[in-house]
């Protein structure tokens, strides 16, 4: 792992996500760039102190030295945004297969030469785009791929949060901090952060990609220096169109995301705070609410459920969804073979460069005074 | 009642909607352009046969001659859009005060003549904006009003229905078949019907108007005349910005209008289809769930609610609540007095030249390549 | 109308609902004990004062005496619990139908009488469980009926309200007083103001009769009369089992009346708060959410719905579906004929035996150490 | 680990929620009382073959022999009920402690047994009462201590599930094969697997013990060989009164665990099935959510969460939790220290001790004809 020390949020959970089915050990880290921040959280979690490194580039190097049966097999890194695409690109290029947080790079620049790497090498990349992960979204996604609700037409998504309603940044929160830091983060705050996560799922259930958006991007909090409010109007590739919300200040609101998309015969809603059930709406019989862990669900969605039905499953296993998928097709990579990517799938290295466009485009047409922005990569 | 024959839907509502509070009895009508019609609809409906009238003219002139003690004091018209404004306009040259459906006219000119004849007569004038009748609704908008949750920032507004996701005005659906049409409805269609309700509801809680819109105007069923799907970026002038939704093409959806508001200190969420609750959110506190009948809930809210909490009141008691508001402001009106407009209050022949505003600038709006154009009215 | 004056609460929610449908007038009353107040409501109900009557008596006796075609068809009873019996009884023996409040009479015997004479007379009595007035409810009689479930096995019917934590009946609040006094009220209070209805919906949904109960019936709150809290367990004549909980002291409840019932192959579940969705369980498919207002529901159900879809109707409704239902019936009858009782139904004297029964059964039980005390009437 | 061999359901739970935290690791195992099944299913989970056993015997009299610091610290036992006591006997006769699934044992005698054993030997054990893991549960046992609703008077705990609605141990389900089996499950079926469930609830948030019962326990499912439903009215110890009610014939019922307590000024409800919100009830202020990962939760609460408020945690976690506190509690105890009882806590012996006298309590009152039956241990 990389990144992740002490007080760090999403470094605990990728670990914990990680644990989770038994397939995936923590073997080293280099978890700070303070040497002794790093040796302080590695003891913690129980690492051998031989394995514990002062920085990622030790790390990478002598890891690859050790024999192919005691070395990790791939990275997690879990820095803030600025600190992705080194550790991404040295670890590929030494052989290791990556995971690596959202949004992948800095630039999209850096992202589309991490894509050419792996097309290279032929390593394997899991973006964490985590609501992906989740049982009852990949549920909606197989059904509207199904045909199940005709023709989509219209594609709603919005991730509502209120956090950084006030200017937390200014008052020791560490990741407000980072997040609504240029310099750290890139060209976007609240877009990057969260509003790659609702165009990714927008995309991912629908089957269709965003064409063309017309934003308007704010910073609502006075003295904040990025984005913390957005919201675009959307046209997919597929016909459908939609509107896209993405707010750090709507106050009172936790971690509300939520999509709606609708076809020709009916249509479906998913919220991520309530993820176990999904509704699926018809235009002429009752609403039905499907649920996780039930026999009737499509195999994939199965597939990610651990439970049975009525023992709800959460943000940490929508995670270790992630890492169980990559972890399998890991073990089949590792012996030349694959698995059905109906079944085990994951976000990968296009959907980081489609996500960095994404905050590319969205800015851009935030500051346009053209109605419609061509998202172009 | 002008209108409101038999088979119509709204017609029927306004009646009983009148009737709940003993206030307002039904007298006279012309029910429909047809006079056979008119008359088995007044006879259905118990009126002695010389108070129904085969067409608005003659009820207007006729009971204008009756004594002051028998005549009607005002007039309900429940038309399609296009007859609005010659009955609006005959009632108000006649001393008859006006409740009108919206939106108010079949263009924007007619409303602002109706609104300088409403100011030079000194006449009532009542539009049926429903939602504005509901009591959580007064309350969101009293705790706007008061401060509770600081400057408000955000404001989204969706109001989705699902039953024109086919071509119903080809398959002999009524409702479908004026709302279609242009030479009905006049130049928007749910744009119309529904989007200026959801901008009203916006603009009624928050306190503040839509200034600059930026929208996606769309007809998505082939065949269809009018717009039925449209969505708009806002900016308001007390400093807000936001989404308005309004599509009749979201299968499986009912009628689903909700609204979200998010000041600095926290936000609220209302939902047509369970009116009785308001969803209050606190950055800092639990969020609470106001309740329509609890006595803490301010004055204005208890004036519209009739039953104890946790008896549902619905539709028909808010579109009750537009009726005696009216009922009671028309009292003191005869009587030469004034009722507490804190209290006692309607949406009125203002909030119908905005609704007509309102269509004309969004329909601009999703015909412009500029992405902003300023509300004007 | 009987009873019903100023301040009252059932009074007004009768004349509101029994308005609703164009169907009822009001024509005269005798609305309290005392002449001058029921001079006084019946001024401010609009009622002319030769129809304003200081008693029942006089009001029966008077209106008995008028021209069939002036005189009133029916009488509506809305008087606390000890003042139904002789109204009632009145009213009948001089050829008046008969809407009354629940529970019917005082006494089970009183109820007897009450039924021998409906019997006796063929006039129609309907005992107003406005409960059963909702479309959703209705739907989920139809369905269990239909089979749809399988044959019935468990029956949960819940009635928690909290407004009596508090000794509130010494405080000034005459709702409180007369449902606490034995002298008013009769043996029961919490089982007989609401457990009574509970019974009512567990027997009416699922067709089954209660056969025998074990009751817990409590005095939760010092220095109150009757009891205020209670549960019991039950077994149905037709194979089901289940409880019933009817509590007056949950603190923070408001009207939550809700039901639960299970067959071989799924269930059903309704919440009065929320009534216009109809929760549908399935043991291996989605449970569905069936909508008051939908084309897909029974015959029944959508004759009792007044609005499209998503156009919420509540408690008034309810109520006015078993006025109007009632007026339809009486219509008939006065014209010879009869309607199809599956579709026109109303809550009649053979309930409110029932209920009465249910009253003496409950209250027995829960004086008894034997654990089953058999249902008798 | 003992139990828990491929197919099993809830020792896969058990491994994947003591892997959460990185506090416990699964060092060995007899999975299976058949020795190749546990040593495939220990292969499947990495284990060296060397710390893959036969049989719990074996297990405990050779890791016994390890050195400290190879050996394990505690045994986790996930056997069907009836092969509870031998292993958690020996374990803790050979000085290991102890996490066992409930109903603890097979016999109140045999829970009495382990009690005195653990209580001679100074060693932990902790029950897995999955549901007291929750931190909503915590926060609402919190709240209630602190007073804040008043004297607690209603406590209503319901656990309806639908899996057994059909003779399913006949079709090869082997969940339902052991647990319908008298001889493997003891003399309860769903009052032992879910009965138990409820009951600690009630008692765990209340903090008051059930003193009396009256119980009315069925069969329903014919061919059945023990009881699959079941309903109690409950006296509790301080004053409160209830009703408990668990079934595994409610059609169409996932897992659908809930409880409402009811004090003197409010009351809480809290659902299984959506675990993060706890909604609390005022008799005369709104009503509250509270939401897990909230900072205006109590300390206890807090400690029992991993994520940020609005990122659901499930029932892995609220498993975790109790494995999480077992650790530290054990981690303290190998130091000579000692936990804060009001922070670190888990149900622990005395519980799976109450847990089988309510078994024989509410069985015995099942066959009563005694409406009470007293609680004895």
């Amino acid at each position: 792992m990389i990144g992740g020390g002490q007080g760090a949020f999403i470094g605990a959970i990728h670990r914990k996500a990680a644990a989770m089915d038994g397939l995936i050990e923590l073997s080293c880290g280099a978890f700070s760039t303070s040497a002794d921040k790093s040796l302080a959280s590695g003891r913690e979690l129980g690492l051998p102190e031989n394995r514990i490194y002062p920085d990622f580039k030790t790390m990478i190097e002598r890891e690859k030295q050790l024999p192919a049966s005691e070395r990790i097999h791939f990275v997690s890194i879990v820095t803030p945004n600025f600190a992705h695409f080194e550790p991404a690109m040295l670890a590929l290029e030494n052989g290791f297969h990556v995971v690596i947080e959202k949004p992948m790079t800095f630039t999209l620049e850096e992202a589309k030469q991490l894509a050419r790497k792996v097309k290279e090498t032929g390593l394997l990349l899991c973006l964490t785009h985590t609501y992906a992960g989740y049982p009852m979204v990949k549920q909606a996604r197989y059904m509207v791929a199904r045909g199940d609700f005709g023709k989509i037409r219209k594609i709603y998504v919005a991730y509502p949060q209120g956090w950084l309603s006030e200017l937390s940044e200014k008052e020791g929160n560490a990741q407000a901090a980072w997040r609504t830091d240029p310099s750290k983060s890139g060209k976007a705050g609240a877009m990057g952060d969260i509003g790659t996560h609702a165009a990714h799922l927008a995309e991912y259930i629908s089957g269709q990609k965003i064409e063309k958006l017309s934003a308007d991007i704010q910073t609502i909090v006075p003295g904040r220096l990025l984005d913390d409010d957005g919201a675009a109007l959307l046209r997919f590739d597929g016909g459908a169109s939609g509107v896209l919300v993405a707010t750090q200040v709507a106050a009172g609101e936790e971690n509300a995301l939520h999509i709606s998309v609708y076809g020709e015969k009916g249509g479906l809603s998913w919220h991520q705070m309530e993820p176990n059930s999904l509704e699926i709406k018809w235009q002429d019989k009752p609403n039905e609410i499907y649920r996780a862990g039930q026999g009737y669900l499509s195999e994939v969605a199965l597939h990610n459920c651990r439970t049975p039905a009525g023992h709800p499953e959460g943000y940490i296993e929508a995670f270790a969804n992630l890492y169980r998928n990559f972890a399998l097709s890991l073990q089949a990579h590792l012996q030349g073979q694959k698995t059905d990517p109906a079944l085990i799938e994951f976000p990968d290295v296009q959907d980081g460069v489609r996500g960095m466009a994404f905050i590319d485009n969205i800015i851009a047409s935030g500051k346009s005074e053209q109605k419609w922005t061509t998202f172009t990569i």
